[in-house]
């Protein structure tokens, strides 16, 4: 179990401890090898060296895997860093959370929610490819724990689910207010139009791309493992297929936002301006909770989206 | 009241009734002048001619107006004309739902939803805002006639009062979902947001930008209209002001959208999308009910969106 | 068997033959129904109409089909116009090169070609994918039918084959000319990088988008086909597998050309502009052979690309 | 008064002395609490501590204030840092622009011309909106003041008032150039084109965007203060006043320039090209004059235009 | 000499006289062959049909010479089309601006202000070059009938003289408000900057591209006109001739409007932006005083800037 | 002769040998004047420094030549720093290619092969072009030396014959599939479509862009090479020359990609993606090349084209 967090680590305590390792790279100075390693928890990042057979150790563990370390806290260059003495791949259990940002909800409390509106679905086929999504438990597990991003919005354990049910809700209203949409189509595309991220990630230490991440990327990805699902359902009527598939396809509603396809559908349309709201939703909340103080009105330059976010006045 | 409508003239009827003069140009044939004229109500279009007497009768009404006409319907190059012996400005009081297309809900109703999200407002400056708004009779009825655009979405009588509704219920549900967004401020927002359309149309006999929707634009024309009215409410809060005045600015979303700021409050991006989620699927809606035939599955090329929509499958 | 094609029809002919049906609508004139249909062959289009029995004759062909017609050649609004006396859906067996557009090609000597370059392939995975297609006769019989597109470039029957075949040959220079390249990976691309537009276009009676193209979109259309049968060669790598479905996803080059992602790979950056090439120079060979006569020196505008094209100078 | 600018700090002296407090923040290393400070002046930047009594020291004065300090010049990690000893709001009168840039023509002077421009526009209506603008004192204080930009041009005291004449000259000739324009509506237009960057800046300290600078912009504050004073001239008619509004409202001439209208008159066009001229003429003398050396022929790369800018030959 | 203009020809007139012959093409109806034609003048355009010896007159004239025709005025189509007995190539001089339109200004008077703005330069090497430019009188010949522009600006005769010089006032204005502005570099880059236009149109008988125009376009054109003119002047300085050619090439101011250089130089902004500000005045000035009636405010919609123009309010 | 490259430099060592002033700099600290350089050579760059008598040895070198320097490795701020004792110009003769990076190929035998290709074009006027500039030997070896690229693609000595040779074969594959090319045009085209790079950059001691290269550009500076070779050829026929031209100016396919024109012709669209095609493989291969290693599969962000590169799998 770990014993002390990135952020609260101080100079000159010795530390023996569990994280991540991000990165490892074998240099030379002066004639000798030493080993440079980037180590990680949900807390933050450090920078870490090693001296003495930096080779053997080296070949100890692999970017992603939870090591555990022996060393102290020194300073190199005015920062922190760790001077280890050993490092090595961990054998025990550790709780993933602690090295990885996770929801601040309860992810069993947000399942329960997502398989109450699998059930709202009344249409018996798109009923039943719920129900299988819904049986494949490796799938399901997978679903939790994914994240929604990697930089920009719920890019934390459990943010995949939780923007999931936020867009299905949307979705949901939207239902009740426009007379010619498709309500279990929507709520069905809504509750499966992100299911490729558990894909694009590699979340074994930190989030990062998986290869079929970055080749083919999550929309393709969800399209294929939604296919396959389908394929198992009887008697799926080839029509509604194609329709829930394009809302998988379009979800990202511009070509240039990576959708192979506009959207062509009234469901789709609404669809992915759910998505939109909330990713951006998403964004803006955890600006403002990452960056509000007492002093501070406004955030910082934020480049992804070439603005400042207002957080609100001062308080009195 | 109106007899017969465009939709259903029919070769070599006589004819008295009227209609919305939207063009009129004098010309000359052959060394004689005769005035060329366009005709319409809510049903369509119609070209119409008068040989004799055109330039007395080209000062009898403007374009606009409701024309009062005696004539019979004739053809020409294949076309539908009508042929008038004469022409006047009506003195009548006529319907103006007759010559002008109109929402298929129920008007009053509508602005009762619409008195009733005002009256859900809580602060007590926003709220005393929405009364003040709310006791404006002249602009309450400019509220409920104006149309919510010209060509793409809502483009009818109480096209506006529609429009701005179902956005404020989006933005309901969105205040429910997201912990940081103050609710009161969101929902005055939706309520007043596209205000400014009020004077971006002149509806005189039928749709068309006023000088002011062209060289000012409905979005500082409604920035023009509530700070007046803010400035009436006492001890109006400046930042609330502020931000209040920025929902109607940005909501456009986008600098390129003609909004003269992007949105910079979490209130201003969930506003922005509900009103694009709202506008699109208003434009599809549109589309489909309009195309939608026995054995048509995609609708024509929509220009402006540059993609087909699917209708949905035929019937068997 | 066709007796006339659209380009050879003269006013006042009496006329019994097969052609497309493009289009039908049943309208009504003066409270009779008739029947106003549009017609085609490789050579053109014609209108036409049917005066009698318009409801019945309405339902005996739906759009696409090829009918048989009797009639008489007239002229309506000064164009012609093929006035019909009875049509009917043929039962018997057509030349659907009759009716669309073909390649100058020879198709069997073209698919020779590519069952060569398929065999050239060494790589033992990438060999047995390609024996796997090759020996899908269904598959192979609809890749030697299919247009490569339906308005710019190669849009006749076999344009796709030809495009594949050309594009094959640019990327096969290419590998002699970049050391990195692997050859056999690019080729195996290049040959099955548009497969998916086999399911894109419908080509009953002439070229259009069908559901699946316009919903799902060529692109995952050929990736699904690949994907699976990638699935049945056995312990083909996971590696190889996505870089292979990499060159499918990513060669239209950018995102907003419809690839969900963009060229990652040294083999896909080259598939992306040989497909380029011979799509572009397809286009412009289209032009000049369609528009160079003995006085024209340049090409009509061509709205696509934003230019006239150089046709070639005056022959002395 | 200032005794010592930043650019002439030097090690090892001791320093009592007037600057702007840029940034603070208490931070705490090895569980003692101290001051980072940026302090600043219109020479420069320079860090500054405070290890003691950090926290009573940190209400002593907010970002923006002048702040009277004592203590001596040290370095830390290679850069100059102020060491203080104490910190405190000055309550003395200080020269505004011994801590901000400022123009180097002569205030007075320009605003001589302002008032002659004003005066020679004849159109009574807009002579009397200009009358009461110069009758504005705290208006015309403010106008003297304001900067033209925060980062790009003109960024410095009076660089408002500077831009906003030349663009006026350059107006001034267009009109003797183009028959059709109004020549007193252009003049008016060019003086209040940018009034609303008076509201854009607060430059209590340094020049920073304020709050309405952000969340209103520029030209919508413009296009209030100048409807407010509109309304107070009698009979100012309303085609003048849309047309003079829309000059504002469309000058950046594009809508992803932040103009919620473009031009649509003759006046707003040229408008529009003279700010365009004067905005990227005052940036490029501002990059000469700053980089512009005997070595060197080219500025560094400019990020905002994408290009370098060539100073000029090397002096023999 | 010509009798009558196109815009006053009457259906039953006899006609004998001279037009531009713009279009020709031979065609057959029902197995006779026939010419097709379109002629015009300043005035406008009209269609017209020979039936007799068809291929015979086809031969006696080509698309851009002025003809001399013998037929009557008829209409085919509700339009007015002349049925020709004769045409052939006029031997007669005619006056090239009954044919095409022409600049309402006095070209020798602009043409004397043009030799007294070159007279202006005082620094020998453009003073020389200007001389030289002077001296060549064919080329003065031609810059003083070139248009300056096919569609959109200065589209008449005289047109590319009229645009120059307005061009070098307003470069004029800013050199004497500009310090740093080098007056005798960006006067005579003003006057020179679109010399190339004189190559980029062909105005036998109407305005239209030569081959060089859309091959090599005006701008490179410009260059290499100069840069021959420049090395004939002795001793011109290296950096003063990059500095010219570089006000040549980066005039249009963006990559996108087909510069190959965008400004690097303070004379090359402020051209840019001169040059920008008469075109579109320009532009402006031609829709206004051709679309300018008693009851029109609103110019129709101009596709090429995507706005509707402000005419100016309706007279009393 | 370089007795060690900048990689191998070791703290400690005493230097004396031969670099590439890259930069300089007189500077001030405490009073005392010193100079700053940067120095480089093909394996990299390091910074230096000069104590005593910093004004004299300033004025010993400029930027881009070679100098000879003594002196001692020492560190700075963790940075390795070469402390130097001397440095002056050099008036030996050195290996220019210690200095830059070279092509990895042979350049003789690259030479040689486009001497063939020269001579495979058989349209004599082509021919007699391609003669002269093969007999013109201060520019042949010229092309021999020139980069193909400052920062991106082919950025080394002999990169730009590297480069058109390349694109040249690609053409000649073209060539052979497409009937309507002019072989010969293209091939020629090929071969000078950069050969205005030879001015682009200025290579005395590294690689960086000439005056000429920034104010006018490479494309219009091969135009204007090319041009005056035409020139000198009897009776080159103008048509062909403008189709020449046409290949130069527009090879880079786009506007905004810095032609002044965009390829009209079949030659220059199949020129501009043959170009492209190399210019982007050249960059991946570099790509992969500097980045790949045993356990990278992916590049770091390569942030010109907006995505990571698959390097390849991990070796086993």
């Amino acid at each position: 179990m770990k014993n002390i967090f990135v952020r609260d680590l101080k100079v000159g305590n010795r530390i023996e401890d569990f994280f991540v390792l991000r990165k490892k790279e074998l240099k030379e100075y002066d004639g000798q090898k030493f080993l440079k390693l980037e180590l990680g928890d949900k807390s933050g990042r450090a920078d870490a060296v090693i001296w003495d057979e930096a080779e053997r150790f080296y070949h100890q563990a692999e970017v992603g895997d939870i090591v555990q370390i022996k060393g102290s806290i020194t300073t190199y260059k005015d920062s922190l860093q760790i001077t280890l003495e050993s490092l090595k791949k961990t054998e025990e259990k550790v709780e993933l959370s602690d090295f990885l940002p996770s929801s601040e909800k309860d992810i069993d409390q947000l399942f329960l929610r997502f398989k109450d509106m699998a059930s709202s679905v009344k249409n018996p086929h798109l009923k039943a490819l719920m129900q299988n999504l819904l049986g494949d438990s490796a799938l399901m597990e997978n679903l939790k724990l994914a994240p929604g991003g990697k930089l920009w919005h719920h890019s934390y354990l459990g943010g995949l689910l939780e923007h999931t049910l936020t867009v299905a809700q949307i979705c949901e209203k939207a239902a009740s207010l426009y007379e010619l949409v498709d309500r279990d189509l929507l709520i069905t595309g809504a509750l499966i139009h992100d299911i490729g991220k558990i894909k694009q990630y590699s979340t074994s230490g930190f989030i990062d791309y998986s290869d079929e991440g970055r080749l083919i990327g999550h929309i393709v990805s969800g399209y294929d493992l939604i296919t396959r699902k389908i394929e198992k359902i009887k008697d799926f009527p080839q029509d509604l297929a194609l329709k829930l598939k394009h809302l998988i396809l379009s979800h990202q509603g511009e070509l240039e936002m990576a959708s192979p396809v506009v959207p062509q559908t009234l469901e789709a349309i609404i669809l992915h301006y759910a998505d939109e709201m909330d990713a951006k939703s998403g964004a803006f909340t955890h600006i403002i909770k990452r960056e509000k103080t007492k002093d501070k009105k406004w955030s910082d330059w934020v480049p992804l989206i070439k603005r400042f976010i207002y957080l609100g006045e001062e308080e009195k």
